[in-house]
């Protein structure tokens, strides 16, 4: 009898195979239609190639393009096809890396003494094509890395003898396809390249090998690819779509927020309108907390450095973030706040507590600091420095499911208010493997990973599983919101924490008057406020909802002689509440409208003989046009009505 | 014909008397009465005790124990007495330093195998009393440096080598009283002893030499004194009403903030109920700043050392606080932000300017950090970190005067809403001898003192002259309102800035599209909210005004029966915006009463039986009793019109 593995579908179907069935051989039981996709496969979430047996019984995923690890395969393949491709047209061109990324690939490229720029592009992107057709199939080679060296010398690539002296293992991986091209890398592949069908190469940048400034500048081509050419060609419209609702071109535009190299990179400066708009939703967000029966605390922004080697930030932070405070005290040290949670355990032990007084939630709209990379910066999206709508609850265990229940209601209710319909629900669970990167007993995390998992079950929404994605004190459930070009960006945050608790001793008296630990759930509906609110002018292209709009209306007098009646608009409007604003310049009307249409004001007034004698004005809606003639107690309730929706 | 020197009198009359003439023969020519009070004088700001010949013509100040310079003559006076005291009653003790403090004295002391504690000090008080009562006059002498120091080395006291090594001159000044008692001292004192006839040690602490902690520690000893034996009676029970109206000891019984060790001394945490009062004074503030045209900006807590750099503030406080934070990435240092100037001049520059747009008031409730000693530390009154109800007004030099006489009756207003009525304004200038502490040029400064001479000059209070207490980069007006124990503090505050707008090289297009360059105003009308707060919890012992107050009203039902009429009423109140809550405690109502009274809640309302069946409850206000009886809608009724005013 020959020998069997059992394999488990993701339908939960078990069958068993013949031991070492190849991939692709087993992906084509499913169907011809499902098999023509397949990229890769995983067994218990060990990847492998399609063409490979399959030695090991377990569950199988299949990875095709629509997913995110197949997207990554997909480009990772794409980028050594780049690779194989510059290697063709320039030979003594010297390989670093090229690894797949949010969307696409890029390769780090020495070019030498060749003058590359992007005019090269078109060709390089051709040759690509000539050589994906040849659907030269990928193969995995380990080899001693002896034999990996002995390669790389004689091929003359410093880079990749770096890259290797870098790896402790003494096999190395290559990957080959077709005759010509070779490389060092870890995996993993799709079956040929002939799965290629169309490609873009979006542009190329300096970049320095491994980071490093000291060192000479490699060109970094970036490209993007996919399996048909109708996807190349909707994801182009969509990066041209994308590219006018940038947050950062809008709110530049808009005069929302600007940076300052001199202040520093990544620390947003609020202008007045974009500072308005984050005191709106501050506003927002704390009526409904103190609805809720949230208290506001505040708290510094900075903290002695045992605080946070007590909470564990310390330790999981200290090398790769902002480097302690010194003082002319000696041994005195300050660490700008990463969190607000250790400020807000130290305000729960201020005062006795008993189970009486529980919940307690502690809300702050606190502006925390963390160390990012000059290159992950990006706009508002990923910031330096950043306010988060941050509170800790602190309850009894048996609170808990309601409390965190209360709190996914809370998110639910403000992404609705928002028009955030199109996110999804993540349950950010351990990683398996690296467990040393928690803090906290295996039982605090079994429980508070069971009772997230028992509380999503029961929400009216599709729950997916990120293994490895928990925060280092706890599991967390996490809302994650697409911008325009489609990069998903956590958003809202609910976390359950044990841990924390025990670290600063946290207690209070049961009935029994007995010492009793609370349980700790950190939460952030909106997350970050300028993460928000670069979701929202993505999503909103800068028309923001009209209670929201820094200036509501504006009067537009067709010439200097309206401006006085206009004056009496303006202070009728400000008497309701409204924010109306003249503009008092000598220009056409055309021109004033057009300048209010780009500046997304929601509604113009305009005002000339006819409506001064009327007293009315003509209302445009923005990028709605004409809207009629109308009184001011018309006008005043057409506008609260739309305000207070 | 004998020579002659010219007097000018503060009242501004002109007199000649002869050279030479005595401090205290030409007092006499005041009249006795005022002559007897006189305890100094100084001529053109140089001070010089009584007994010393008048030797230069200039205009003459009179100084006794009721301004300030006078209580630190007369205090400093009383240290030396303390000394002999000490010296008399254990000859072995070393005298390390003894200076005048805000009110009284202290000397530090080694007194080496002694035991001196607290119950020595009444023998201290009483040896001082006998030794002041021979009226030995205080004498001014100058050695020469050896023989200062053959003095110090016969008589062996370490310290006041010490203190003599540090000092350059050559000629060393000491102060002899009576036949016993000789110490080094820069001077000045009163005529003679006898005129400190009230003397009350008030206590002992720990210090080190120098502050250094690395030396053995000294006694301090503390003391206050007085000319009359009735000052001193009303001085104990002013400090005794104050020590109730201590903010840190109110602060602390109602909870309204904490201090932590661990998150760091001086850096307050503001719990529920300091939070809300924080937040509905920026509320306040923002309403007032809006209706004024002021517009918010928020900008983070660091930048970049180059920034700080160009301001100056660096090279002003570099050794002396919060050191610069490193990072990852080589060569970037932040600095925590001591004032929010450098970033809205980043702001102003973001986008261009014309004449027009001009003055531009951009307003932040900024948290700055300023590195103050341990020692200097003090509750709210100075911290840390704190928040400035900040704002900088960007406008035409034409616009000055406007802009600061808005600023001005702004603060009046404040103070005035707050029944702050005991301030005084201080026009602090330039010191004349150390100009290097300030940046900008001559006529810059000139320009923006005059102008605020001449804007003070016409407002309806008087305004006293500081030299040296301007800010770094221009002069200012300072409030300065005292605490609970007579204790002056700064609060809102206006300051002329020509300097930093060049630093930062703001410009705007004038009318011919010419580059100018915009005045700076800066303004803080509350100053810190922390230090405001604390002033105000010592004016009103924490019994805030109601619009101001976390709860405005506790119920209190009889008995548990009642808890449902109370639910229905805090109903009631909350959709009136009334801040209600419910003592649902199983409580004799006496108690709850008590216990509302402690927590200074502005009323009570008392349901029982009568009350529920009627629908009434019966009100008390907070230390004035029972009101009567009370319908829903009559105390809505009397609660809003009472916020509302």
């Amino acid at each position: 009898m020959s020998k069997k593995i059992e394999i488990i579908h993701p339908s939960g179907e078990k069958k068993s195979y013949p031991w070492g069935i190849s991939g692709s051989r087993l992906a084509q039981t499913l169907g011809h239609g499902h098999a023509k996709k397949v990229l890769a496969l995983s067994i218990d979430d060990h990847i492998q190639e399609l063409y490979q047996p399959i030695v090991r019984s377990g569950r199988i995923q299949f990875f095709t393009f629509e997913d995110e690890i197949g997207k990554k395969i997909f480009w990772h393949s794409s980028a050594h096809l780049l690779a194989e491709a510059l290697k063709a047209l320039f030979p003594r061109c010297q390989l670093g890396i090229g690894p797949p990324i949010r969307s696409g690939f890029y390769y780090d490229v020495d070019f030498g003494k060749i003058d590359f720029d992007a005019s090269h592009l078109p060709l390089v992107e051709k040759k690509m094509i000539e050589l994906a057709r040849e659907k030269n199939p990928f193969f995995r080679m380990n080899v001693s890395r002896k034999a990996a060296e002995a390669f790389f010398k004689k091929n003359i690539n410093p880079y990749k003898l770096e890259i290797l002296s870098g790896l402790d293992q003494e096999s190395i991986t290559f990957y080959r396809h077709g005759d010509h091209f070779v490389d060092l890398c870890k995996g993993h592949h799709i079956p040929h390249t002939g799965l290629i069908k169309a490609i873009k190469l979006t542009g190329i940048s300096g970049a320095y090998f491994k980071g490093d400034q000291k060192r000479n500048q490699l060109t970094r081509i970036y490209g993007v690819s996919f399996p048909k050419v109708s996807l190349l060609e909707e994801h182009l419209e969509k990066v041209k779509a994308a590219e006018a609702r940038d947050h950062r071109k809008i709110g530049q535009a808009l005069g929302l927020f600007t940076f300052s190299q001199e202040v520093g990179i990544g620390l947003p400066l609020w202008l007045p309108k974009g500072a308005f708009i984050r005191e709106k939703l501050i506003a927002f967000m704390r009526k409904k907390q103190v609805d809720r029966g949230y208290k506001s605390v505040s708290t510094p922004h900075i903290g002695g450095k045992a605080l946070y080697v007590r909470s564990g930030h310390y330790q999981k932070y200290k090398n790769d973030t902002f480097q302690p405070i010194q003082t002319p005290h000696e041994g005195e040290e300050f660490l700008l706040k990463p969190m607000n949670c250790p400020h807000h355990c130290a305000i729960f032990s201020a005062t006795p507590k008993s189970y009486k007084n529980l919940p307690i939630r502690l809300a702050e709209f606190g502006t925390v600091y963390r160390y990012e990379q000059h290159g992950e910066l990006h706009g508002l999206t990923r910031t330096r420095g950043f306010t988060q709508d941050d509170a800790h609850i602190f309850c009894r265990p048996d609170q808990v499911a309601q409390e965190v229940g209360d709190v996914l209601d809370l998110v639910l209710e403000v992404f609705k208010a928002f028009d955030f319909s199109a996110y999804r629900v993540q349950l950010s669970l351990r990683s398996e493997e690296k467990k040393e990167q928690y803090i906290g007993s295996q039982e605090a995390w079994e429980r508070a990973e069971t009772a997230l998992k028992e509380i999503v079950a029961n929400r009216p929404f599709q729950t997916t599983i990120a293994k490895g994605e928990a925060a280092f004190y706890g599991p967390k459930i996490d809302f994650i919101v697409e911008d325009a070009l489609g990069r998903a960006w956590q958003m809202g945050t609910v976390q359950i924490d044990y841990q924390l608790p025990e670290r600063f001793n946290l207690t209070y008296s049961g009935k029994e008057n007995q010492k009793e630990r609370p349980v700790m759930i950190h939460r952030a509906p909106f997350g970050s406020l300028e993460r928000f609110i670069a979701i929202l002018i993505e999503h909103t292209e800068g028309k923001f909802p009209l209670w929201l709009a820094p200036t509501q209306i504006r009067l537009l007098p067709i010439s200097s002689r309206h401006i006085e009646t206009a004056k009496i608009w303006e202070k009728k409007l400000k008497q309701a509440n409204i924010r109306a604003e003249i503009d008092e310049r000598n220009e056409k009307i055309n021109r004033k409208i057009r300048d209010a249409e780009a500046e997304k004001i929601p509604y113009m007034g305009i005002i000339g003989d006819k409506e001064s004698e009327k007293g009315t004005l003509a209302l445009r809606k923005q990028s709605k046009g004409n809207q009629g003639e109308f009184s001011a107690v018309e006008l005043i309730e057409r506008l609260v009505e739309e305000i207070e929706k």
